[in-house]
């Protein structure tokens, strides 16, 4: 049995959609154990429903917009401190929350502890590629400034992280900049840009920088950055997908034709923009704490629950903690 | 009249793509001469049979791959180069290309100057947003590091564009960040705010961070960032409507009803596509230099040839140059 923590309170959409992702992850998954935490209201009926469920009630929720590290200090009794706190205590493998992400990366760190070695853990998520190749995009935005070791870690963690999800033998390591050439970027990813290749010397796993149009275009199989540059790639993606949707929608009220012809696109629209999600992941890994940890969408779905629980399991399985101490060891 | 240098051997299309373009720009604007920097064999039987057309004629090419200064100072009877002499002799009022970047940069810098007071000339673009308003957004890439008095003349750059080619009577800048507070952004991305507020404290026209998810939203009048973030926003905007566009065309060739659905939403969809590649205004701006110069999409269109033509020539009649120089001495 594989057991993950699923935080019922997390994320704007209310707790049933949670809970009906996490009775999905169940009936898909035998082997799987849910701990649910949350508020008694909510976690005791459904619990008392499903077999492989146990409740870990608990009182506070921290909300979307707190301050996350006030947060996880006052809210000792949150479902997202106590669920961190359950997985040290080893009552669960692994923790899925779609809350704050700032809460999360916070009570993990604090709660689960960071893997022997690792600076910082950094926030990653394998994003799809027009070639058909999956791209684990790494920091999201975790670290906003970064040291040098960091990247290395980054990269060294990203690389384990392909392995496992994605089942890449020996997965290639590209640095975001801006322009392929090795001398293009800032004064500070000029100088990232040797620390990555110096430390790849001998295994070969760094092959120079890739750029903006690459994130998306299946090129590289980790793509490496700080986390303000992470965070700001990643809310140009998902902010370009809203324009050319909401545009579409637009063309849509307009014009007949272009109604009919959104309806006949519908399920390609959808499924293109759920990619894009990350709902097929059903999130965002935190890498670097002692045991796997996700961070799903705060608009979250029943479908991406499931998923996150799954992926969260099957990271538990692959041994990706163990695959990355060994990596961080190994250097 | 207004005349205008353009650039007939730049981009990946060939001259005929660019010559039609100066043709549509000449018909839609009986007080526009264009001044055709290229090759005799294309530039000269343009010019026999376009009135308003005269000939600069250059023997060589700056190509796409090559590194820009040093192309810039070898092949001095380029058409690039010898396009900004023209300007920089009054020849013309405006210079538009859609060859290399950083060979325009470094020609236009050099070859035709710095406005009085200006550290370094950046490069700033309007997008659209899904509230109907259009945001420029700079340094799309010049600058891959800024020094705080940089972000302000960008920011008061990005309020003279804003004004001079969109009509905003007194526009508002944000800063892109990887949060909304003011407390969130790497070291130097809080310096720089802190920077802006003060530089606009009496004047009122910084209102905070924006985040990726900002830029195609129509939030903000003018979004401000170093050219290192602001190059790997634009391309990873451009890589996800690629992404985009791409998915749609498999969905395509999978499904028959898809197929039809994409038939009738062809307009629609080439309609956006066309909006975020920037060719309604015909490319990017470079701010900062003593005339309107416009850098074009490689893969440019007739249609954005003739854009680009007439932009620079509003920003020509609209004092943009002055506007720039006035704002900056006024600081």
């Amino acid at each position: 049995m594989t057991t993950i923590c699923v935080d019922a309170m997390g994320g704007d959409r209310p707790s049933e959609v949670v809970l009906e992702g996490i009775a999905q992850a169940l009936a898909a998954d035998v082997e799987l154990e849910v701990l649910v935490a949350g508020n008694s209201e909510v976690v005791e009926p459904f619990c008392a429903q499903h077999e492989r469920a146990r409740a870990l009630l608990t009182t506070e929720v921290i909300g979307m917009e707190e301050h996350p590290a006030d947060a996880v200090r006052s809210k000792k009794d949150s479902s997202i401190v106590r669920g961190c706190a359950a997985v040290r205590a080893g009552e669960a493998d692994g923790f899925f929350s779609a809350g704050s992400t700032g809460a999360i990366f916070a009570a993990a760190t604090l709660g689960i502890g960071r893997i022997r070695g690792i600076k910082r853990p950094c926030i990653a998520s394998s994003v799809p590629g027009t070639s058909g190749r999956r791209t684990v995009f790494c920091d999201m935005g975790a670290n906003a400034d970064v040291r040098p070791e960091m990247i290395v870690q980054f990269a060294r963690m990203g690389r384990a992280y392909s392995r496992v999800t994605l089942g890449v033998d020996d997965p290639k390591v590209a640095l975001l900049s801006n322009g392929s050439e090795e001398t293009k970027g800032s004064e500070a990813v000029v100088e990232l840009h040797g620390v990555l290749a110096e430390a790849a010397a001998s295994e070969g796993w760094f092959v120079g920088n890739a750029e903006g149009t690459d994130i998306l275009a299946g090129n590289f199989d980790v793509i490496v950055t700080d986390g303000f540059t992470g965070n700001v790639a990643v809310k140009t993606l998902e902010g370009t997908s809203k324009f050319i949707m909401g545009e579409l929608k637009k063309a849509v009220n307009a014009s007949p034709k272009a109604a009919l012809g959104s309806l006949l696109l519908k399920s390609s629209l959808k499924e293109i923009a759920a990619g894009l999600s990350g709902d097929a992941y059903g999130g965002a890994m935190l890498l670097g704490v002692k045991s796997p940890v996700i961070i799903g969408h705060g608009a979250t779905s029943a479908e991406a629950v499931k998923n996150a629980t799954l992926v969260c399991a099957s990271a538990v399985r692959g041994e990706l903690v163990n695959k990355i101490a060994l990596d961080v060891a190994g250097a």
